[in-house]
């Protein structure tokens, strides 16, 4: 029903004079219509951050994005959830368009599973016991259990391979000094991903061509990163490379090359190059160049070291058994959550890589003197309108907290780093209606727009 | 490019006689365009089952949704996790439509959180140590931890009551005897919610529209359920329903009335009338009749025994500082998946509840003598197509797996239990093009529609 504007807006203050009388008014909450995207929903919290030295730290702290729970664990508060689920499609996107297939294996893996592998003994692995004394340990990588589970398909028709499955889930890790909120934590999410080859070769077009991958999800993300040769450690295998974002407070050492560009953790380095300070590039020889480093990903090529042990054998088109050539690639997905943040923000700001903001779009509307039920009615139908755009369902909030002054909220969104922050205040209840918009990731200035003129630049944002 | 389609074909010939000579074809699979969505790129499983009285667990093991990995643990199979997913996003919307905010808790739980409410002992906790020698248990449930959590926000503010936080998360509990996969099993995901009101009243109409919201849930799943009084058990609380699926399998014994349609658990029945076999109905003393039912959903109205072992406190209007009213609210995210197909399937035949099926539709092409790559390329033209409408983005599959017959394609796709199966075989061909569509779950025999009738009838599909 489409009133004249001065009718609904009288029809509106008789409807907000009979809800006031109504018990659910009591709860404080402004009436909002259909509107479920509200700050006033959310859970107080009363954050006063624990001592770090880490920006992003601190930030998902004291903006409700994380809140601590034991050493190296957290929990994720609902813009914290949002934000890691969009980067988990993300992922899922980019790995089901190179045809990877989703799985998800339990964390409990049986201790004979590890003791083939020679690998129990890994001091960081949380192990149980079940009533009926049999022995697990908590998975912080799933070769052992995912190689186990496909030597029982029984010989692998040639014709099937590449077998690409991957999982997202929690893994454990028994860390002697959790540090950083989600950067060193005892329970993570990570992608974790195995491939499953005829040959060296197919397995290493494999190998690439995750590679590539993974660099076009830190592009999406916006993301500067490095690609540098890795070792293989407790995993091992023979090709190895990390995926490393530039940070000062990143534990990894890594050397690069500016010349020819070949980058390499320094545990591949020679100890005395390292040691007088002067490393050349093992390409070019050319003087390489010192970084710290998140580590966000890593991809191994395996070679048979799983396969041999479990037999995961395939069938050549001559019918011969012979054992497959595997691969396996983690992606630090809670990691990347904090260390995006880490890398982008101020340190009084969240910059989210843009795609990750928990919302695109935050309405504040002026919620002071006698036109507050005017400017919470123009933000509910702007909602309506932005939420109903293809690009922006489930991704507009309004921020109707209405104990709080507009300067307050409008500062809180700017912290918690939503990409489009839209003020419904005086200009947008004058003809013709403008509406305030601050993009707080490309200026600090604020423009004013119309109704069509901001639908114009936000039915473009991408969203995931 | 749109052309003729009779040079389209010729193209597509000359097409796929260069691509037989290129390397990628090697591998045998048919050299399908974008199409992701393909049944080749599965892992091939050899499954043999495992001995069950359990329909649906012998269901899931033959079909690929599932695969054993230990007593009470499965890897999900793509296909299973596809299902799984869409139960979780249809949680999702009925959750966020009550205004419930997502929140994610870690597993590990510390045991002193457990020794204050007096449960550290509960036989089901699976136990650790850290390297610190901390001790914590895996949680089966989250009433402590979020309690703390919340008890750490500081006195809430009575207007922002009620809260309403839920998980979807892996739980834990040391069955000593798994049974029926994911009916009874040591992981399982599980929709845990937890509310904070101000009094007895608030949190009774908390209580209502969640168990109205779960009756919805189970209604858009076609499930028939029983809604009967509960035991509150370990959990505690004076008010408990829970939410059964009839079933011959189902471990709990129900007790309901034809006449005035109460139902209760027999833990709440005088177990001389349950011995006696002749129970009458405590509001309106008609006989009960006795069923048997898979528990799959479960309210707690808890009152203060939570929150006062936290304190969790509000400030009232007249700043009193005064202990919330909590809820606890389950649902067995994977037993619903299993025990949802329990329900409704035959002993040969998957039925999903329709909105869960892992597709919405599959398309098989005959893939045999002279024309198979132009079935394909039909299929490829139809899968673009179907794909494009709103409601079937990422809904399709091709099961383009050609070392198989059509008619071994079509008996899987049916014993999967996809709610539309399109056959392009040799009617396709001809023009005018018709397509063999099956509807299992509603006819066992197919019909052959035109491409638009075809689009008019999928297009109106309901999918999440």
């Amino acid at each position: 029903m489409a009133l004249p504007s001065g009718q609904r807006i009288s029809l509106l203050r008789l409807f907000n004079r009979i809800i006031k009388n109504d018990i659910r008014c009591c709860s404080g909450r402004a009436p909002v219509r259909k509107c479920l995207s509200k700050m006033s929903l959310y859970p107080p919290t009363k954050q006063k951050g624990e001592f770090s030295n880490c920006k992003s730290q601190s930030l998902f702290l004291y903006n409700d994005i994380l809140f601590p729970c034991h050493s190296g664990a957290y929990n994720y508060l609902p813009l914290g959830l949002r934000a890691l689920e969009k980067l988990t499609r993300l992922i899922d996107e980019e790995m089901q368009n190179i045809g990877a297939q989703k799985i998800a294996m339990p964390s409990m893996i049986k201790a004979s599973l590890w003791k083939r592998t020679g690998r129990w003994d890994t001091p960081e692995l949380f192990k149980l016991k079940d009533r009926h004394s049999k022995e697990y340990c908590l998975g912080p990588t799933h070769e052992e259990l995912i190689t186990d589970m496909v030597s029982q398909f029984g010989m692998i028709p040639y014709k099937r391979l590449p077998i690409m499955l991957y999982q997202i889930t929690t893994k454990f890790r028994d860390e002697m000094h959790p540090k950083y909120a989600l950067l060193r934590g005892r329970e993570f999410q990570m992608k974790d991903m195995y491939t499953f080859d005829t040959d060296e070769v197919t397995a290493k077009e494999t190998y690439e061509r995750i590679c590539d991958t993974y660099c076009k999800i830190f592009n999406r993300l916006e993301l500067n990163f490095k690609k540098v040769a890795g070792a293989t450690g407790n995993i091992g295998g023979t090709l190895s490379h990390e995926f490393q974002l530039p940070s000062d407070i990143g534990e990894d050492t890594i050397y690069t090359c500016n010349q020819c560009g070949f980058g390499s953790n320094v545990e591949l380095i020679d100890p005395i190059e390292v040691e007088s300070n002067n490393v050349s590039c093992p390409k070019c020889k050319s003087e390489m160049e010192k970084s710290s480093g998140i580590e966000v990903g890593h991809a191994f090529y395996l070679g048979t070291k799983y396969s041999s042990v479990f037999n995961v054998y395939y069938g050549s088109r001559y019918n011969e058994k012979i054992l497959t050539e595997m691969g396996c690639y983690g992606l630090g997905v809670s990691r990347i959550l904090q260390a995006g943040v880490e890398v982008l923000s101020t340190d009084k700001y969240i910059r989210w890589p843009t795609l990750l903001a928990p919302y695109q779009v935050c309405i504040i509307p002026q919620m002071q003197g006698y036109a507050s039920e005017e400017f919470l009615e123009i933000s509910n139908d702007l909602y309506d309108r932005l939420s109903g755009l293809p690009n922006l369902k489930n991704e507009v909030v309004i921020d109707d907290r209405i104990t709080m002054t507009v300067g307050k909220r409008i500062y809180q969104a700017d912290t918690q780093g939503y990409p489009n922050i839209v003020v419904v205040g005086s200009k947008t209840l004058k003809e013709p209606r403008m509406y305030e918009i601050k993009t707080p990731k490309i200026s600090s200035d604020s423009e004013y727009l119309t109704l069509d003129q901001l639908i114009d630049r936000l039915s473009i944002i991408e969203t995931i």
